[in-house]
């Protein structure tokens, strides 16, 4: 039987609580015991309690100081360490533990990933924006601990159980696949004028808002294909993208010899967590069934770079590297959020994304003095300033 | 680069020519050197003596020793040593090699793959009659020699590249894919009547005459059924067969987790032959890619037993195991060539099939005392005979 020793960042969160309930369906089936070394949490401290109450950890973080006395008080008489702020999350974080998830969502979970990338544990991959924006690093930190990064997203999760990591030169390419988002048949006529409602109306999967709109521009998919490049050393030019839009095969490996290799199953991240889980092994726990029959038929189609012109900034992004990704990044969460907040028309997302590239690189912005996390938040903060000025000179535009 | 010593059963036939070409290949583009132990063929002494000549083996071996002086005028002058026969066939099989592509069709190729299979090389294994009838031990043999049967069928090949070899509990069930062949969509009614010329039709792999027929009365997807159990040690109800006509998934694997991992690709048998060429490793080759946009879709449905009763009678035969399996393989195969010669109406193939595992059960079917190969080959005969008396009683009755 498995026994592992756990903790997860971002307990609270979608993944971190999908993370926690398949572990306690794994052990009441008896296939798995988990010991918990560290959970950290938000807001939801409730929920964050209720958690640390089940699982006994050694030490439970909320990230907002502010918040210390209510976990501490809802914690009274358990014998739990309570903590909170940012070196407690780094300090969670370094925990000794043989697996740790990274599910803290956006720049805010750079410091705590890049943290536990170093201790040499199994890191669950659920935090984009440290592979995005320090990728080669986080990877290479990984492997010289002696750990290894194991990718949740469903996508990099495909992809990794069909990659061949002992020959990776039997790969030609990989193929992401995407949903192609709300707007995937919507005329580009029509992309001028829709709302923030119809943006967060994904057809597969149920998301937060902002991811929402990434995937609606298709930003999303340029973001996993960067990622797929530091995950598997693949060169933008080997990474394709393909439009799927029932989300059943959840991305592809294309050998040398001619075969495809794909991971497929009904879209729900509890598949991605439970291989990362379980990983080398396979965790069983109540997936339902992926029924061929009953689905009838899987279609694909290319993705239009005209109407989602995202997909071919990350590329350039991605061939640009160096800081670009971490721009491509920034300027994105910017453009979204304004978005969201009808300050920016949806076709603009893309234009301050191209503004602030440009700009960027006519400043040559390159990261700190500091290791490869600190240049990153650097570079981050830079590009966010500069996405503004690019965001407010399209506003005054309108 | 990959440096194999190689010897190809059936050199002649459709696998054993293609897997020339593609060393050829290979070597012409620097990514591997073959040395060749042995080729053998059937009456196509020129094409044999083509092969020999080109890739100069130890030894070369038409099956019939009346061929022998052809093939040794043929190959005058070479110093390339020249035999024929049951016995020189056996000889060739044994000549030390790494690599044996065991492609000789039907139970005619059953003694050399057992041969091959004692010798502790890898065997790309395209004969399905020795898995058929003798695969259980087929399999024991391979591994108490230190070797391994690596198939080179399509669907099983999909299987192997993506199954958890190390981790078999993981697999919660086989998903065997099928094209339906040509008859998917036509009615029972009409299915009474259908000609020879029809049946051959297939819509997406070219075949021989009476693998066609296999593939029309689904008898094939029996035999792959029947095989997959013994290759990957899964019990039949593990095993499902989903129809999919545009035969672009090759088979697929699910696991316990949720995933559902599938090799795809254009239906070419060159890449399975490809895999197991240079397994573990992946051998480059002007493989057409896999382009999913040009598909479009793929498309699922679930099996007609009702028209096609072969496969519940495979699956009969795999359960109560045993003889049965070959006494399916025998009486499909005495059935689908009466068909072939008009003797048999196309839906009494699976009702010869039937009364033959019926009769052979009656009279309790056993092999013989030799070895499972020896064994294999008795009941073979046996059931053959019943099976004629089956097929000349229906014709009585018609």
């Amino acid at each position: 039987m498995m026994h592992r020793r756990v903790s997860v960042l971002g307990a609270t969160g979608s993944v971190g609580s999908s993370t926690l309930a398949l572990m306690d369906e794994a052990e009441r089936a008896g296939t798995a015991r988990f010991t918990v070394a560290a959970l950290t949490g938000g807001r939801n401290i409730e929920r964050l309690a209720e958690a640390a109450r089940r699982w006994r950890p050694e030490l439970v973080v909320t990230v907002w100081p502010e918040l210390k006395a209510d976990l501490e008080h809802a914690l009274a008489g358990t014998g739990i360490a309570v903590a909170a702020g940012e070196a407690a999350l780094i300090e969670a974080a370094l925990q000794p533990a043989d697996w740790i998830m990274a599910a803290i969502v956006g720049v805010a979970g750079l410091k705590s990933t890049w943290a536990a990338a170093g201790t040499g544990a199994i890191v669950g991959l659920a935090n984009k924006e440290s592979l995005v924006c320090c990728g080669p690093a986080l990877m290479a930190r990984a492997t010289t601990a002696g750990g290894r990064i194991l990718p949740v997203d469903s996508e990099h999760s495909a992809i990794h159980q069909v990659f061949p990591h002992e020959r990776p030169e039997g790969v030609r390419k990989l193929v992401l696949t995407a949903s192609g988002g709300p707007f995937r048949q919507t005329p580009a006529s029509e992309l001028e004028h829709v709302t923030p409602e119809r943006a967060v109306a994904h057809p597969n999967w149920s998301m937060g808002a902002k991811i929402s709109v990434d995937s609606a521009t298709l930003a999303n998919k340029g973001l996993e294909m960067i990622e797929a490049a530091w995950l598997f050393s693949m060169p933008e030019a080997k990474i394709d993208v393909v439009v799927h839009p029932e989300s059943i095969i959840h991305s592809l490996v294309e050998c040398v010899d001619g075969s495809t290799l794909a991971q497929m199953g009904p879209p729900d991240m509890r598949t991605p967590i439970a291989y990362a889980l379980a990983w080398p092994k396979r965790m069983p726990w109540q997936a339902p069934p992926l029924d061929m029959v009953s689905l009838g038929r899987l279609t694909f189609e290319a993705p239009d770079t005209e109407r989602f012109p995202a997909l071919t900034l990350a590329r350039q992004a991605l061939r640009a590297g160096g800081a670009a990704p971490a721009i491509f990044n920034a300027a994105n969460e910017v453009a979204a959020l304004a978005f969201l907040d009808r300050r920016l028309a949806f076709l603009n997302i893309a234009a301050v994304i191209a503004d602030t590239l440009e700009m960027a690189s006519a400043s040559d912005l390159v990261g700190g003095s500091g290791d490869a996390c600190e240049a990153a938040l650097a570079v981050d903060q830079e590009a966010r300033r500069l996405a503004r000025i690019c965001l407010d000179r399209r506003e005054q535009a309108a």
